[in-house]
Parts: C-alpha cells; sequence; structure tokens
C-alpha cells in the first residue's frame, strides 16, 4: 500500500534541523510509490535539504508560514493559526491526502487540530495517545498519556477498546490483557472516574479486562495494556523518563567512584539499558481515534527519532492497523 | 522529651510475627524514660514477646481484639471496628496517652481514623500523607502521597503548608523550594484542581512556590517538596518503585549475560543504590495534619523498617516537629 507521510519540519526542541535532517534521512526507508511531505516553511525547508537530489521525486514541500510553540495554549492556537505546521498537516489527512502524520510540536494542539478537523472514528468521543513503555515483564502499552486530562468512564472504556486493537495489531500479543491504573487492587480504591469505568470493563466480556494495576505491576508484566485518564498517564510516563535518567545516572557516578575506569562490559551495559529506556529509540506516541496514523514523537525528538517514527508508520500501514481499528469499532463499542 | 510510641502489632503484611520482632529489636533505640506501646491481641503479641525480659520495663501491651485488613473500605472499618489496633492507636493520640503512632497497616483506615477521632491542627481542612524521595538532586519530600484521592485546591495549599514545615523542622532545608506537580510547565496545563492551586499559592508570599514541576524535572532537583492530590501522588511514588525493582533487575540480568561473575565492586554499587532507593531503608510515609507523630510504614514493611520507624519518630521527637507545626500555622494558613 503507497502511503503519504507529513512531516513537522516546525515542531520540536531541535526544529527545523534536525526534523527536517530525520525525514531526509528516512526517505529511503520509503518505498517506490510513498511520498514524503514535509510541511512548514518552504524557505526553511528548501534550505535545508538543499543538497539533497537524489531522492526529489519521493519528496514534496506543504508551505506553512505559521508555527504553533511549544507554549501556546492549543485550542486558541488551532483556532488562529489555520496556517501553520499542525493545522496544515492534520488537513492533509482530513482530506485524505496525507495517510500518516509525524509530529514532534505541541501535543495539545496535534490533538485539538484532530478534534477539531477529522471526524473521530464511529464509536469514539475522543481521541487517546497511546505510548509503548519498556518493563522488566515486556513492553505494556499506556494510554491514555496525555491527550485528556478530565476524561469521563465512556471515554477511558473506548481508550480501553482502542489501545488493545492497536496492540493486538501490531502484532505484539494475542488478546491484550487489559489493565485499570488506580492506586490499589481493591475494588474500592480511587477515585469515582476508576471505580466507574471498572464496572464499565467488567459488563464487557470482548475485553480481556484484569482488574486494578497498581504503579508497582505495570512494571512486572501483569498487563499489555495499561489504561488511565491522561494527567495521570503523563504524569506516570515522565516519571518513568526522569527516574530512568536520575537512577542510570547515580549509577554511572557510583560505578566511577568504586572504579575510574569503568570495566567496558559495563559500559555496553549501562549503553544497552539507557537505549532501551530511550524514546528516541523506542519511537513515539500514537495518537488513536482517527483513521489515519497520527504518530507523536517526543519534544525533544531528533534526526534519529524521525526516522524511527518514519518506520513504524511504513509499519503500521504494511499492517493495516487504521483498517482493522475501523472494522472492529464497525462492529459496536459502548 | 520523653515518649510513649504506639506501634500497630496487627498491620501489614508481615504482621505480627516481623512487627512484633522490629518493636522488640527498637526497645534498644529508646531512653530510659520512654515507653513502648504495642497495640494489638494480647495473647498474639505476648507470645512474640515471651523471651523479652530485659527491657519489659519499657514495653507495655495494649489490647485490641479486632484487626482492620488491608483491604477494608476504611470508613466503614473504622466505624465498625472500635476495638480495632488502628483504632486504639488514633485513641491512645487523641486522649494525650501516645506521642506517636507507627503502623504498616491499612493506610485510608489510619486517615479514616485520625479525621474522625482527632482535630487536625487550626487552619487544616484534611490530612496529607509526605514521603521523602530520593533523587539524584538530593530528597523530595512529596505530599500528598495518597490521604486524600480527590482534594479541592484550598487542601493542597495546606498541603504545601504543612509539607515545607515539615520539611525545614526536619533540619535539611532552608525555605523549602515547593513545586505543584503538572504535566507542563506552562500555566494553562493541567486539571483545574491544578491551576487553581496554583493561583493560592502564588498569592501567598511567605511559601518559596517556584512552580509546575514536571515527573521528569522532579528528579532534577528542582523541588525540595512536590505537592499533588493523594491518587497522583501514591501513583507516582509506586511507579518510582516498582520502576526502581524493574530497572535494578533488569541491569543485574545484563550484567550477568556479559559476565557470569559479577565484579565485587559491581555487586557493592547495586547494593548501595538498592537499599538508597529501598523504602525499608528510608523508612516510610508521615501523616500530617495532627498534633501527634503519624507514621504510616509501607504495607510490606519488616522488621528493619519498624527499627527505622521508632528511630525517626525519636529524632523528629527531639526536633519537636508537632510543636513547631503547631507554631507556625496558629500564625495563620489559608
Amino acid at each position: 500500500m503507497a502511503m503519504r507521510i507529513a512531516i513537522d519540519a516546525m515542531g520540536g526542541d531541535q526544529a527545523p534541523e534536525k526534523i527536517i535532517q530525520g525525514a531526509v534521512e528516512s526517505l529511503e526507508l520509503l518505498d517506490s510509490e510513498d511520498e514524503l511531505i514535509l510541511v512548514g516553511r518552504e524557505e526553511v525547508i528548501q534550505r535545508h535539504i538543499g543538497a539533497v537530489r537524489q531522492y526529489r521525486a519521493k519528496l514534496r514541500i506543504e508551505n506553512a508560514k505559521q508555527v504553533i510553540g511549544m507554549d501556546e495554549s492549543p485550542v486558541e492556537a488551532v483556532r488562529h493559526k489555520r496556517d501553520s505546521s499542525i493545522v496544515r498537516m492534520v488537513k492533509l489527512a482530513a482530506d485524505g491526502s496525507g495517510d500518516a502524520i509525524i509530529s514532534a510540536g505541541n501535543t495539545g494542539a496535534l490533538v485539538a487540530a484532530g478534534v477539531l478537523l477529522l471526524k473521530p472514528l464511529p464509536g469514539v468521543d475522543r481521541p487517546a495517545i497511546a505510548v509503548s513503555v519498556p518493563t522488566a515483564g515486556g513492553m505494556v502499552l499506556l494510554c491514555d498519556a496525555g491527550a485528556n486530562v478530565q476524561p469521563k468512564p465512556a471515554h477511558l472504556y473506548q481508550y480501553a477498546w482502542l489501545a488493545r486493537i492497536y496492540a493486538e495489531s501490531m502484532g505484539h500479543v494475542k488478546n491484550p490483557r487489559v489493565g485499570l491504573l488506580n492506586i490499589g487492587s481493591e475494588t474500592e480504591k480511587g477515585t469515582p472516574l476508576v471505580k466507574e469505568t471498572r464496572l464499565l470493563l467488567e459488563q464487557d466480556p470482548s475485553v480481556n479486562y484484569i482488574g486494578y494495576v497498581e504503579g508497582r505491576d505495570f512494571f512486572r508484566g501483569v498487563c499489555d495494556v495499561a489504561i488511565t485518564d491522561g494527567f495521570t498517564g503523563n504524569m506516570v510516563l515522565k516519571v518513568i523518563e526522569g527516574l530512568t535518567e536520575s537512577l542510570l545516572n547515580v549509577l554511572g557516578r557510583e560505578i566511577r567512584a568504586e572504579k575510574p575506569e569503568v570495566p567496558a562490559e559495563m559500559d555496553r551495559v549501562l549503553a544497552r539499558i539507557q537505549s532501551s529506556y530511550d524514546h528516541e529509540e523506542y519511537g513515539g506516541a500514537v495518537l488513536l481515534g482517527f483513521s489515519g496514523l497520527f504518530l507523536k514523537v517526543h519534544g525533544s525528538a531528533g534526526a534519529k527519532a524521525i526516522r524511527n517514527a518514519v518506520r513504524r508508520v511504513k509499519e503500521a500501514n504494511r499492517l493495516d492497523i487504521s483498517g482493522r481499528i475501523a472494522a472492529r469499532l464497525s462492529g459496536g463499542v459502548a
């Protein structure tokens, strides 16, 4: 299936240089019919890709004169900056001329543009962000990781559907075990949101719901998909990033204190762990709930993260993730 | 200052054996006028301390025939089990015959018993749980770590007061930097709860409020006190525990894969890190908002955790933490 991949040249801490570099580097990953659309200020993009001739046929620039900053209020920005790279990318998806979107920019704006300009899949009220998190017990898909900070129980229930179909379709797990993040395993623990969502999940025999999952169990491989609200999910994700960085720093310091020359094998071990917990390596987040692939890479994404994102949307396209989600959801959720 | 320390012999996964063992072992930490009160089923406690003669003068048993299980609904349990170890301990505090309480039992029940049977300090509506978390940037006091899963902005504001006075009084920091946990650093990010609490904190010049703190920054030492709701705080705490365990496991596995005989210096490094992130080592949580010291140790606490808890309440008593909090709060919060 040929695909057209739109990349936000202006979004993220390392835009435009590293994003454009990553886009150019990932041209070699495309099949012959594929097209890569760099969305942003044309003169800036032209300047950075000037030297690239051989792949020119696969590359197209979509001029968007405005940029939505990382700190801008999402809804306001999307309403007022109709010629921003994010809004233009989402419009490409809306009119059917883009199959996938990749952005390192303002997550809220990407979500808001989706909500304002696209129709969610039937049965879905609000999109959600899903992120694959590495744990000692395998990968866990965390959803929602920040799209919606105040969801209702019905939204969390829909997230469970979206995330499990995504996890299953990506080929990693059959009938994914779905857990609901909570601060205890007993039924009466937690907020009303959690308790009401539990009732919805328990009533649906088609969801392989395994119950509440605590922060500790999350890392022990008890579930394949962990559902939560966007505030908690985003907090958990950033705590994971911060603690991993902090622990590996402390570890390096302690090893050097014991032995000024760090043994080669320890260097290899640390590099391997660093990389498996590195968001540049494990890619990014996916925005679920729309037809089309929406990949939000980390705000600090560089060229490597963009390449990995292109690799992921190619793989998702090959597996027809969007088609599978739409087919399953048309069977009826909620 | 002589003190009477009540220990819940029946609470926690390792009760009663390890709790009683820890209590007996910590008798040597007491000063001559101090008294340790083991609260729980008299015959069970008698059986376990049978052999201890030399400290008998410092040890007293308070018979409580009922036990509140870890899974029981807190408010119901406290209402119906008036002769439980938790309720009896809180009553000792209420009638002035206990200066400190240590429990590894049902946290919710301890909080509920406090709320139902004790008057909070003037200016405090709801108590909060504060936990010291080790980070690469130093210790951070996380508050609330689970007392109240649905607080109002005014509660979070009071937590900031309680936690900063506690952090200051324990002698670790002057004018502690107070941060508010959020999923972004921009003012419009987050839930209404977070945004309204921000306004309250900004209006109070006596609080050294430094703004929103994200999960990543939490581990970089940007604040001394991190304020959040009990749901988020408890989730963060358990994610920290789970990820630390998970990372150290992966690390050990990877090192053995590189080198079947782990070098002695690596063993030392891993043990040191494990211990600095070990909740048995760094003690437990403190319930702030009442006169008197309420220490909630982890549900999995063993003898070592109980000893450390006794050491901490002795230290807090020496520093007159409760007196200092009461004196500062009587100046007026909110």
